[in-house]
């Protein structure tokens, strides 16, 4: 039934954590905390021995972190950003090309892209944890950082029954609820939800800064408004920029509605159909039903349409779902 | 010097508030618990009644409070919407024509043009105190709602300074920082800060509404980016469309914004542009310098261009500045 050397056992699997930065330092906590053999691997000596001096198992010598992952069939989590992946997953085809294989990148179709590149795609169940603090580095991560927030799993056609089990497993170790979900779904929607705010605070930003007097009157709901402007620039450029296809949908659409809307105002003097559609629209946001998706089998036949539909519809898997062929 | 019947005196006229809702029955417990004497009307029965079982003087007579305001040259305020301000102004010029007057509307070019049209402008100082919170009604109002919040007030070209200053005063009654400026940059100012966002979050919300997975994914910085779609379409049109000149200007702002970085997106898979002006935008503001307003005399030569410029500055009054010619 499953690619993987090593069998379904999850729990026995150790975990190896490639970037030890804010979300992969808080996987350690989450995972050690949760009982699970956990080791990994850092760029920079600081990250290195800040989380061997809380008691961990981190080394800045990649090739043996990777090593140690092939002898012990452990589950590899990519937490590096997304500049330093192609390299990251060279070394993995080297080193640990059988390990099972997950990431925790904002964008995913570009991450599975880079994986495809490599041919390690078998193996791979992309993630995207959808928590996160404004600070960063080992220091800023915690264990319950995923504590009851959604991570999204990929539920693309290639992916694995086992390997998926296996990071639902991780996931919910963590604390957080999977939130299944097709890579190029979770891309359209993260540039709806996320990558376009982003844009939308940068614009306005700008554009009140050509105001004389806007920076004088401005309260409270623009310091909202424009409060994600505030994110570094490069962090910003690298969600929309690795997600530029979805974006640009997103972008196009918001430009026609607001020209509709400029058209509106400026022949009839009224706003109202983009302020009913929006109001409606926040509405139906507001009474988005959430579920616990409790019935799906993994690895049954039509499993993985059956979770996107699911993750689509509202859907979170808080307890661990069965696998066909599992012990 | 001053227009006025009564002389310059601010702290011995009454303040009659017209409309006794969040802001008009706010600003009557303030002047209150200033020690002012005080008064109002409310159109509705309800409010009236609300008002006067917590112990203030208000009716639904208008003639009633207009004449009262005229035998004691009371300060006027106008504190109904918009919509309901051309029929109480034409009241007003029959009932109370040499009263001083100001209003607490959010556009403020609109409301002059109004007041233009009655002939009552000598009279007249435009006012929006910049505070509120989602309920209305008598009920919601209380005497601390305008403390250390700005409350802009007109310097026009033909505002009277006496009528300045006695707008002044019931502003710094309320506990609020008088910010003076121009009518027209105010509308500019708030067309940039207030109205705009209103626009985007709603476009953002149709936008995310149309996408699959979006509601299912979207976490907390969605839904404070949507946050203000929520307010009621009623009160979002009356802004935006009491403002559609200086909207018009920043909505177009915004397209060609997005469009510049929608192409370079496309072209060179680049956001750069967008994101860095944006982010150092809202640095600008996070460091934008508030200083208080202490030297200018009102009524001396360019008295109000000195405001305006200070304003603009980032100045406010926080204790009434001196009048020329005043006892």
């Amino acid at each position: 039934m499953s690619i993987l050397d090593g069998g379904w056992d999850c729990v026995g699997r150790p975990v190896c954590v490639l970037g030890l930065g804010l979300i992969g330092g808080s996987i350690m906590r989450a995972t050690a905390e949760a009982g699970r053999e956990v080791f990994g691997y850092n760029r920079s000596v600081k990250g290195a021995q800040s989380a061997r001096s809380d008691g961990f198992d981190a080394t800045t010598k990649l090739a043996d972190a990777l090593v140690r992952a092939a002898d012990t069939h452990a589950l590899i989590v990519l937490a590096v950003p997304m500049p330093a992946l192609p390299a990251m997953l060279a070394h993995i085809r080297e080193l640990a090309p059988n390990c099972p294989l997950t990431d925790v990148t904002s964008v995913k179709t570009a991450v599975l892209d880079a994986v495809v590149s490599v041919g390690l795609q078998a193996r791979f169940v992309g993630g995207h944890p959808m928590t996160g603090t404004a600070q960063s580095g080992w220091g800023a991560g915690h264990g319950g950082l995923f504590n009851r927030t959604s991570w999204v799993l990929s539920v693309d056609d290639h992916v694995d029954p086992a390997v998926w089990s296996m990071v639902m497993t991780l996931a919910l170790d963590c604390g957080a609820l999977v939130l299944p979900a097709k890579s190029d779904e979770h891309d359209a929607a993260a540039a709806a939800i996320s990558h376009m705010p982003h844009l939308l605070a940068e614009a306005l930003a700008v554009a009140a800064a050509e105001v004389p007097l806007a920076f004088a009157v401005a309260a409270g709901s623009f310091r909202d408004a424009t409060r994600v402007a505030g994110t570094a620039p490069d962090l910003v450029r690298a969600m929309c920029e690795g997600n530029s296809g979805q974006l640009l949908s997103s972008v196009d659409r918001v430009i026609e509605l607001l020209c509709r809307a400029r058209d509106s105002l400026a022949c009839n003097n009224s706003v109202a159909e983009l302020v009913e559609a929006g109001h409606a629209a926040r509405a139906r946001y507001d009474s988005f039903p959430r579920s616990d998706i409790v019935t799906v089998i993994i690895g049954a036949e039509n499993w993985r349409e059956d979770l996107a539909a699911a993750g689509r519809a509202g859907g979170v898997i808080r307890s661990a779902l069965p696998s066909l062929g599992s012990p």
